[in-house]
């Protein structure tokens, strides 16, 4: 188990992350693997998952199916079971703006007696889906986080701020951020796949709220400490607005860095478009014990997004020779 | 076209209703035939379908759905995915009660731009339906019924109810029926699977909301009256509350026989426990032109339900030596 896997079999490649994020980097993956597992924040408490939390004690389905559509195979029929799963409702009703897949997910897993990761691999089947996709946790979740304010004249500097929402609405900085439940029950299938990984990847992602989750769950920690497999961290493009503002790459890292907590990282993906100083990156990233991977994996058109083709290439690079 | 197809080829069969009389009929037609087309209902307006058009401006799925589930193909995957359509969300929230697979209908024929029909036939491809399922009018539906009161001191004998809640929850018997609006447009494939029946069906069903509005659609008796299929009727083991109480199996037969305008009934199938007047039975049959056909179709265990092995036999009957 671990390392780099010999010719002709396929890295084992567990991919953490949530939303469009973990899209990107699932688009990239699949290119280059068949033995994928997508690890899903179950933290937003927003959108469709916001309203669907509300109403039933469930896991918030939007993360996830938004994983199972980034892994549909590639026939017509999968790819349009796909699209609806991405649909959105329209209309100005109670149904108005949820996903179809979202409901398909809560439906079927509700069916199967709260199995949720029973409906995932059902659903996954359904859309022959290039891999697998489960829950970083078997409840939902709740992050609460600790936010500088970012008005010089305010009196209170810092707020405890809960709720993904909340979070990412609330001017300024985060400075600190935690679970609830502090130490959420993890499903087996999850601390195996890490277990038996040749390559583990973080981001990219919303840093506080998709990439940084995962390492605040104990026993995934725990088990991304223990692992063999590489840990390959694929930097943002930019900031985000309400999360990182202002946060160069080097400090995406250094986040990161306080909260390894004994994971080891080995190598350091970023784009080399949106690196300005590549000095200060790569004492950040040896400062984790990381090697730097600066590589053109941005859209060509300028979006900032990752590019698949790209991404994959420099993933592929990480895993080694096939 | 027409008449009894010869032996070896599948009989070409148009199963009209809609709920769980049609369902039921469609279980037994599936062991007969594989060239099976169901035309549901369109006028429902309670429980999760009356929501959903509340909501939006859709056909209502409901007995669209049921029928689909109804035609499911044998494999594992497309039982699960028959359950799953059926099932209905649970809790308290806005989405409890709602069908899995209406949601997944609207979502789908809102994806292909409000095309019902191309919704439902890559529904039907993916649980492997025996068969296909189509609305029996483009657009929604409204019943409209004139009710005379059970209550003899009620002062206004004869009540207009509007919608099938209305008319299933007002006292007293349904003396008239009629559509809104009144002649409705209908898809070119029912017109098309009416002209190339071997037998079309009616029934069983709610006699006046699942039954009879088949017939109140103008261009749907049109194409009755012309084709040259063999038309059987389906009656019920047991009135219905609030729609046809105390109806005998002829006084179903008469009211259908009202509404006929140029259709011809060739086969009535009753089941011989449910029918008390034989004689009364058979005139009223052979008032509509039509052979009775007397037999056990009813469940063993003396539910009032049809078996689907032994109106499969009947109805097998009707299509001649295979």
């Amino acid at each position: 188990m671990g390392g780099v896997p010999g010719r002709g079999s396929a890295p084992r490649v567990v991919a953490f992350g949530g939303g469009h994020g973990l899209a990107a980097a699932l688009a990239a993956w699949r290119r280059i693997t068949t033995e994928l597992t997508a690890v899903v924040t179950v933290a937003d408490d927003g959108g469709s998952s916001g309203r669907i939390r509300r109403e039933m004690p469930v896991l918030p389905p939007g993360d996830l199916r938004m994983a199972l559509a980034a892994l549909a195979g590639d026939q017509e029929r999968e790819q349009t079971l796909a699209g609806l799963f991405q649909h959105r409702f329209g209309g100005s009703g109670v149904l108005a703006g949820h996903p179809v897949g979202n409901l398909l997910l809560i439906g079927l897993a509700e069916m199967y007696g709260g199995d949720t990761v029973r409906a995932l691999d059902e659903l996954a089947a359904l859309i022959g889906a290039r891999g697998r996709v489960l829950p970083m946790a078997d409840e939902p979740l709740d992050l609460v986080a600790r936010v500088a304010s970012a008005d010089p004249d305010d009196p209170q500097r810092v707020r405890t701020i809960r709720g993904q929402v909340a979070i990412a609405a609330t001017p300024g900085r985060v400075c600190e951020i935690r679970i609830s439940p502090a130490d959420p029950a993890v499903h087996p299938a999850v601390l195996d796949a890490i277990a038996r990984a040749d390559v583990v990847s973080l981001g990219p992602g919303s840093w506080y709220t998709s990439v940084l989750p995962h390492l605040l769950v104990p026993r995934l920690r725990a088990a991304l400490a223990a692992t063999q497999a590489r840990v390959v961290v694929v930097l943002n493009l930019e900031p985000q607005p309400g999360e990182t503002d202002g946060f160069s790459p080097e400090e995406h890292l250094s986040v990161l860095q306080a909260h390894l907590d004994g994971v080891a990282l080995h190598t350091v993906i970023a784009d080399v478009e949106a690196v300005v100083d590549r000095r200060g990156l790569l004492e950040a990233a040896r400062g984790c014990g990381a090697e730097l991977l600066l590589a053109s994996v941005a859209e060509p058109d300028g979006a900032p997004r990752h590019d698949p083709v790209r991404l994959s290439a420099a993933l592929a690079s990480v895993v080694g020779p096939r």
